[in-house]
């Protein structure tokens, strides 16, 4: 794998509500700030892209699929747990080439012991 | 998600030897201690059966589908190794709408160090 | 589970540069090192064959459908990560009656802290 001349990166929030406005945003912005310090360390040029969709399985899948071509990194944040409308696990499994099962165990793990609701997480 | 006015809970042992009445039923009472207690400090009312039943696939699977109805909670104890008669996951997981995988995870890697057995559990 | 007269063991390491000779396979040797203190142990007579193979799928796949029936424990090292040419799991998942998802989680879990890297490996 070469590393691009520009990482574009895309950050994607899963919440109904964000969508609506009826809450702000949170997880997008913290997203951001921690790939701007990550991307800065590395010394790798990136731009960055947000959006705030709703829990929709077809809007997400559309999203994923024509970003992929315009992206080279995409992250979701939201929708990973276990209501019914948390589909985004659900969505972009069946999309994936490759799943990295250690990063989300990992956080699971981690956390489990102090906030259990973190072992709800998938 | 609303919570039911009262959670019915369904409990099943899934072992060849304590159907058969060789070997005492352990860890189905257990589960029911640990709920009681886990519903009573919430405050919730409940009701909970328990059942013992072979590691036979087609049992257990006619046993999901007739309580998914009549049942809120359903936990299974047994058959989780790997041995040719351990069928629990393998019978369940084609039957889920959500897997969650954090809390068995947590339990292998939280008890891994010491019994290394645990890591074998699926 | 009965334990056999002679553990008949394989390790297969896959590795597109330790095939060509380009490099020395070091996992291979090392994993036999492992396995014949094991055996050891346990006072179990073993025969231990090693092999190194490309980063190639039918390859793989080839060589555990025959190996199956000629040995008891097959072993894999290598090409468990997200590069392009990293096959085994893909190769592997499909094949398995009973996949054991523990021993790779307490893995990455247990050493995802000191180097990240390891979470990556599937």
């Amino acid at each position: 794998m070469s590393i691009p001349a520009i990482f574009r990166v895309l950050i994607v929030t899963l919440s109904d509500r964000a969508s609506r406005g009826d809450y702000r945003d949170l997880s997008g912005p913290r997203a951001e700030e921690r790939l701007t310090v990550f991307f800065a360390l590395q010394n790798w040029k990136y731009s960055i892209e947000r959006m705030v969709i709703p829990d929709e399985k077809d809007t997400l899948r559309s999203l994923i699929e024509e970003s992929a071509r315009n992206f080279d990194l995409i992250f979701t944040t939201g929708g990973t747990g276990i209501g019914p409308r948390d589909v985004t696990v659900d969505t972009i499994k069946p999309m994936l080439d490759k799943e990295i099962p250690g990063i989300m165990e990992y956080i699971r793990v981690r956390y489990g012991t102090e906030k259990p609701n973190a072992l709800l997480s998938r």
